[in-house]
């Protein structure tokens, strides 16, 4: 399932708060985001994805090594999501 | 369970040639690793540790913005990581 729209914006201004202060407020905001998403089945590459977006849009001149960077990392979560998918489909043959 | 030695440089060697050429063979090389990472129940917020880790060798004077964003990305998969554990604990009752 693709992220909120809500989730988006909300992921933006707590990440956008952290790389300026790197506050614990706003890491406790990220457990109670990432809890938000895991409840919309949002599977773990649908995150890098999101994490992605948001950096370009923060930082537009990011640089080229790390936007690779995350391209690549997207690639390795991007099997994790299967797995996930097993997950769910596991959880719901039990309810 | 924490990432074995040799996944950590086929990681970092894999990261560094995607990210100097931007090649499929890095993005499928990326696929694999990332099966033997699940076969080894490395969970996914170990990849993001990974991920910096590797970061943070390959290119000491990552800006801070960056750098800051990883730690994030981190906290948000620590509760992605939770539910995997989960998912292994249902998998071997099943077993």
């Amino acid at each position: 399932m693709a992220v909120p729209s809500t989730d988006i914006s909300h992921y933006r201004e707590l990440l956008k708060h952290y790389i300026e202060t790197q506050d614990e407020e706003s890491l406790y905001g990220a457990e109670q985001i990432s809890k938000e998403l895991i409840q919309n089945n949002v599977p773990p590459e649908e995150i890098i994805n999101l994490h992605i977006r948001v950096m370009s849009e923060l930082y537009p001149a990011i640089p080229d090594n790390f936007r690779y960077s995350l391209n690549f990392l997207l690639e390795i979560m991007i099997a994790y999501g299967i797995t996930y998918q097993e997950y769910y489909s596991l959880r719901e043959e039990q309810s």
